[in-house]
This record gives structure tokens, C-alpha cells and sequence, in this order.
């Protein structure tokens, strides 16, 4: 059995496992981020989806679920990014993880504030940004990922090998990561932990609503595309919203006429309340590999006995 | 150092290391098959672009350059396939590697000639159908790789696993693989082994064109797209070409005017003519790791030593 204590995200986040759980919009409070934390790895409170005053809520309830540290995720292209940053600096969170922009607007307040800032990138051109700008660790995430995604559609296998060559500061892979196999090809990509969305979406802890749980569970291997990519990239499930856009986006729709179809509101319509034709179901890739909704310590499980049967195949002798 | 004798497709095909050089019209022919054989991997000649007296050629002149057995890519959807595959058979070769169009179509004579048949799919629909048609093994070839490619645009992360899911018959990883440690990530995936194509393209044995090889090493991690969806799906590195077609796309261009774009011989008057602007220069997203032109032995090498190395830092107590 792989042992971690000479991992170097599992030293530099204070954690048994290198599992950091993503943050993703309407599916990352409170109850996920302490499951996650409790069972080992690193629980992310995502921003995002939420005001500034519910973001505090949702931290304070989180150190009520778990003893062990959380973090939270930024993505600092959101109007309330700069109030989100202070409200976790106020209520003490000392790990953060940003998306979604330069790393610079904020690295300064974090590292005089003693937190841990990675960032999340696309490439490995800003991944040597972020390391120059003072970042402890960054996030490589490829084309596979859920949700909003880089204009380079550089996959997990080739964009992660890229950064640890461009980078001396530690690498922690996502997209298309949901089993031990996965996180293990990510550590043997030179990754030395993984960040983990889709899979942990679907768990009983995760806030999404149910039918979009079971919507994942329920898709295919061809059921997630990046579409929007003339306005924001992002990485959708099928639906009726969906084909809308492919069909604008055949007919050479332009950045507007998407924007207006998209309109406001829709992650929050197919995530939280559950509309499945309407809403933005955002997930990733490996929907086709993801088909039950366990309890995060169930995923936890799994994601460390996959990695030791994937070790073992691999023995030399074998 | 990892010993191979048990592998699965090492003893399903004869080799000592589970490499197998991919197809690659305008570089894979007989002094590219036969350096990888030689070096103990599978090297393939690959038919799409010669014409099948032309072929013949190629497997006589690959047998006076090694004793070891080599193998044959036959796109399926070509015009001359059916008359190359009679070429191949009756050459006495006995390791055919289809791809593009549903194996059945010459699945039975290959079988009763006793050779080994081998398809390549970008599905694991596709994988499946291959299994229950009598192929012995399947490639799986993911949204990085380069030249044509499958609409589902599943990344070899995702792909792999929901291939070895899908079928009991051995599965070899393509798509993003250029390295030892990728090939280590292929196999944590659990693939059997690896095909391997634009690392190939770009070595002395190559019979693309030097210009064609030195662009690719020039190119960085955003130079190769997908592009032509509406047509036929291939990845290309940017050029001159490449910005026209990209240009139609996003205006909508159907189908039609994009063939008309894309005329014929693209391929050959980039690939082995060295035409850089107007050529169509096929080559996987891995491109952007690949910064030398060194033989095939030493890309052997390199490939052997960084699989160690990467299975080095997976041991359980690193």
C-alpha cells in the first residue's frame, strides 16, 4: 500500500491524501468540503456560486462539521471575488485556491496573511506565471474538466508532463480524474497530487441537486462537450440548452448572439434546482466513467485502493 | 527495471516492449517500420498514402532491413484498402492494424489467413463492436492524437479506462503519448501498451520532409487544433492553411465549402513535400514536448528509461 508522508502537497496542505476536491458552483459548500477534509484529502468551499455573506456562512458552518483545515476556491474573474477573498481571510481560512485570472491581484494579501495560494491553470504558459508571482502549487487542468475550461484544449495526459517541465513548484493535476487509475497516470505524468471535480459532485455530501446527480450518472461517453468557445469555453452535459448552442454555433453564432442565448442564471436553474433541459449542467469528461452517487468517504475509499491495484499492475515484474 | 515477458501484447504480437509505432501517412514507411521493430517495439507501414503497388514495395524493402516481424496500418475508409490488404496478405504479412471504418469488412480474410487483427476506435461503442467481430486487440486513440480523429473528442485519460471497461480483448493507449512517463500513465490506465505516433514522425527514420519535422519541433503547446469537424475531423498544426479553414469555421462554413478549401493532396505537399504554409501538417497535441529529431533507437531508449523513472516515483514508499 502506497504510503504519502513524504508527498509534497500532502506537507505543503497539511493532508493524508494528495486528493484536493474541486470547487465547482452549486455543488461545493460546507457539507462537501468537511467530508472531504475529514476522510483525508483537502475540501474546497467554492466562491463562485455564492454571495459574500453566504460564502462566510458556509465557512464557519464547515469548521462546525470537521476539525480538520478546508480551503476555499476563488475564481477571481466573479464580480464579488475581492469581498470573498476578505470574508475567508477575516474568518481565518488559510488555504486558498484561485481560477479564473491572474494570480497577482491577490497573491500579495494571501502570502502577507501566511495562507497557501495555487491557482489553477491551462497551460503551461501560465503556469510559469504563477510560480513567478509567488503561488505555492498550481493546478493543471485539461480539456476533460467540467465546467469552464481553457481555449487551448490541451488534454490532462500532454498539459501535465508540460507544466512540471516548465515549473519547480508542485503540480496537481484535474481533468478527467475520478478513479485511483486516473490519479495514478496523473502521478506518473510527474503530478504529485490530483484535484478532483465530477467525481465528488456526484456524493451524497455534494449541495448539486439530485436529479443532476443522477443526470451524471445516467450519461454516456459522448455526453459532455465544450461548447460557448467563442464567448467562455465551458464543458456542458447534453441537453436541450445545450443543442441550442451547437446548432447557433454551426450557423457561426458570434460571441453576442451566444451570450444573449446563454442569458443569466442558468448554471444555477440545472445544478441547484434541478432543470435539466433548460439549465447549464456542467461536469466533466468522465461522466461515462462515473455511475452512483456514494458518500465521500465511499470515493475516498475507492480513489486509494484503485491507485494501489493500478501500482501493483505496473510492478516491474508484472 | 520493469521485465515484459508477461505482457499481454507483448506475446500477442512478438515484441519485447509493448511500443508499437502508429501509421502515419507520408512518414511510416519501410525505414521507419523497421527501425522499431528492430528496436524490439512493432513498427507499422502504413498504406494510406501509397498506392498498393507502392506498398508491396515497402514491406519487400522493410524485410531486408530486419529480421523482426513488422506490421501494416490499413485505413479502412481508403480507396485502395481492399487491393492492400490482398497486397499485405500476400506478402506474407501477418499483423494488420485497421483504422477508419468498421473492421468487419475485412476482419474474416485476415483471420483465415492467421494473422493477428488489430482496429483502432475513439469510443468504447466502437471497442466493443470490435471485440464481437473477432479483433485481437484494440488501439484506443484519444482527442490529442493527431491527424484524423473521432467526433467524441474523449481524451485518452477518459478513453483508456472506458476501453479496458468495455472489453475483455487487450487494449493499446494512443493519443498524447510521446514519453516514458506517458506511457507509464497509459499502463496505470490499464492498457497493455502503447501506440505511439508523432514522436515516430519526428526521428531520422521518419519519411516525412525535414521542414515538416523541424515545425514540429518549433511548435509549442497550443500550435495543434482540431479542426474540419464538419468534414472529416483531423489535428493540425497551425499554419497558413490552417488559419483559412479556422476562419471558415467560425463564419460556419458547412461541410461542402470546407472540402472545396481543403481540396486534395494537402497532406502529401505538407508532410512530404515540406510546404509549410499550405500544407496540411498532421501531428498530435504532444507536439509541444517534442523538441529533437533523434533516431528510433534512442526514442526507445528514452521511452524505457522515463517509464523506470516514473515507476521509481510511484513506489509505495516515495
Amino acid at each position: 500500500m502506497k504510503t504519502w508522508s513524504n508527498n509534497r502537497i500532502c506537507g505543503l496542505l497539511g493532508i493524508d491524501y494528495p486528493i484536493i476536491q474541486g470547487g465547482m458552483i452549486y455543488n461545493s459548500g460546507a457539507k462537501l468540503a468537511a467530508a472531504v477534509s475529514a476522510a483525508g484529502g483537502l475540501g474546497l468551499i467554492g466562491a463562485g456560486s455564492m454571495r459574500p455573506d453566504l460564502f462566510g456562512d458556509q465557512i464557519r458552518k464547515a469548521r462546525t462539521l470537521t476539525d480538520r483545515d478546508f480551503g476555499v476556491n476563488i475564481p477571481l474573474l466573479y464580480p464579488h471575488s475581492a469581498e470573498c477573498v476578505e470574508v475567508a481571510l477575516a474568518e481565518g481560512v488559510k488555504i486558498f485556491f484561485t481560477s479564473a485570472g491572474s494570480p497577482k491581484k491577490v497573491i500579495g494579501p494571501l502570502k502577507n496573511a501566511g495562507c497557501t495560494a495555487v491557482h489553477v491553470v491551462a497551460s503551461p504558459a501560465l503556469a510559469v506565471k504563477c510560480q513567478a508571482a509567488g503561488c505555492d502549487a498550481i493546478v493543471c487542468e485539461g480539456f476533460e474538466a467540467g465546467g469552464h475550461n481553457g481555449r487551448q484544449e490541451i488534454t490532462t495526459m500532454v498539459l501535465v508532463p508540460e507544466c512540471v517541465a516548465a515549473v519547480d513548484i508542485p503540480v496537481i493535476a484535474a481533468g478527467g480524474i475520478a478513479t485511483g487509475q486516473q490519479m495514478a497516470a496523473a502521478l506518473a505524468l510527474g503530478a504529485v497530487g490530483v484535484q478532483i471535480g465530477s467525481r465528488f459532485a456526484v456524493s451524497v455530501e455534494s449541495s448539486g441537486h439530485g436529479l443532476f446527480k443522477q443526470a451524471v450518472v445516467d450519461a454516456g461517453p459522448d455526453d459532455t462537450h465544450l461548447v460557448l468557445k467563442a464567448h467562455v469555453p465551458v464543458r456542458l452535459l447534453k441537453n436541450v440548452f445545450r443543442d441550442r448552442i451547437t446548432a447557433l454555433e454551426a450557423a457561426g453564432a458570434g460571441r453576442d448572439e451566444l451570450a444573449a442565448e446563454l442569458g443569466t442564471g442558468r448554471a444555477r436553474r440545472g445544478m441547484l434546482e434541478g432543470d435539466l433541459a433548460e439549465g447549464e449542467l456542467e461536469i466533466g469528461q468522465v461522466s461515462g466513467l462515473i455511475d452512483d452517487i456514494p458518500t465521500v468517504a465511499e470515493i475516498m475509499d475507492r480513489l486509494l485502493n484503485g491507485f494501489d491495484e493500478a501500482l501493483a499492475k505496473l510492478h516491474p515484474n508484472t
